[in-house]
């Protein structure tokens, strides 16, 4: 089964586009367990969801712990539910092939996101994987997308933005129909450009929520079958129980998000 | 001690701007553990290097074990010699700053690389820590490095490459004097236009020796006092001594790139 296959059973099966990214903060777990508090939002919204994002920054950042909260946390995971490992990679070639054995064979993600600042052949070591799913960081979600990503670059046909590019170079590597894009939903009009070069992509939208992201920018980048997205919220799900039932409102918020997307998918 | 403090000590003590990248492969260390093999060439090159560079794809590539292989190898360099996280990360705000917190706090490391794709406010978790050096992988030594780095982007005065607005970026972030650019050696030219940019900056060079480069871009690289590089290489001094006398043969494939630098530079 592919990543693609695992993905659309999901959210066939949950009727949702939500992805939730698990980007576990000491600071904001109030003293519980990492591994326990993820493992309590998992089982709250598994049904809610077609994809959890598991950030690997944030594990990376508990230290030796970390290697041990993420292998708790990938096997609270149900096995429907594909896992897509937030990672931004992206190096030249045979550094490139130890990352996609680290991300693929050692943590075993059935989707990456990687960056592909290095062009093709820094690309490639994942996107072979055709099973797996490859989400180029593509249109950045935050303010300093605009410093590179915007910028007008001379082409055979007039200017046209960086990220616009970068989309267009991904379509012409998506011989396995495996690649994908970040595209912040707090970019709306982007988000519909990079639609209208990659219609058959799948499109990873972060900055819903604590970002300050809405549904418009969903809307715009559906695809001809009202889909093809992953809407991801973190923050806003993950501590939405600030002090109280981590689970129950962990449940809310996620169901919140997953009508929201719903409703402006319809 | 700054990081471009402790890099300057061992450069005039080894008389040395070779970095040895560690990127430990099991397919070619002969069956040793990864946490011999690299310690034994640590042990004889430590005074012929102004820096290590562990590549940490390689590490997490080893899976659980690898997170021991990392902390016994940089337990191994000796304490003047500065260690550089080779990780390319890069992300969005929080990320990024869960990411310094992992490679600066978590591991130690002296000074990393990171890629500046999402612009300003995903490069500044880095630099705040003005005691550190941060690398940006502005200029790859690879092929594909032309995809995009290469692109003529429309500014103020005509068109330019986009490495090159990169590093004029780079520049304007570089308040507290740590910032420094990967520069590839294979791509003398650019080397220069990165120098002739950033005259302040530390640049890191790989692709030396498995990759092709050589030295003249090196020269072209240089700062106006004849230094300011970290020429890396990794694979050639690594497994100079496949299936023979790992140390000594790296000590003599590593002593080589240092005269042949120093001679470039002279």
């Amino acid at each position: 089964m592919t990543f693609r296959e695992k993905w659309q059973a999901a959210a066939e099966r949950n009727r949702s586009f939500l992805c939730v990214g698990l980007d576990p903060d000491p600071a904001r777990m109030g003293g519980i367990a990492a591994e326990r508090y993820l493992r309590t939002v998992i089982e709250s919204t598994a049904d809610l969801v077609c994809c959890y994002k598991p950030n690997l920054a944030f594990f990376e950042a508990l230290g030796r712990d970390g290697y041990h909260v993420l292998e708790q946390t990938l096997e609270a995971i149900p096995a429907g539910v594909p896992v897509l490992g937030d990672a931004k990679r992206g190096d030249i070639g045979n550094t490139a092939e130890a990352y996609a054995r680290a991300l693929f064979d050692v943590w075993g993600f059935d989707a990456i996101t990687i960056n592909a600042w290095g062009g093709a052949d820094t690309v490639e070591p994942f996107v072979r994987r055709a099973e797996r799913g490859v989400f180029i960081w593509c249109r950045g979600s935050n303010p300093g997308a605009r410093d590179f990503q915007d910028l007008t670059v001379v082409t055979g046909g007039g200017g046209r933005p960086l990220y616009e590019v970068m989309a267009e170079q991904a379509h012409g590597w998506n011989v396995h129909g495996n690649i994908g894009l970040v595209a912040g939903v707090t970019y709306p009009k982007d988000a519909a450009r990079l639609r209208a070069i990659c219609p058959e992509m799948l499109l990873l939208m972060p900055g819903l929520g604590a970002q300050g992201g809405d549904t418009a920018a969903v809307r715009a980048a559906a695809d001809s079958r009202g889909g093809g997205v992953l809407v991801n919220a973190s923050r806003q799900v993950l501590y939405a129980g600030d002090g109280g039932d981590i689970g129950s409102a962990a449940r809310q918020a996620a169901d919140r998000f997953r009508l929201e997307i719903n409703a402006a998918l319809d």
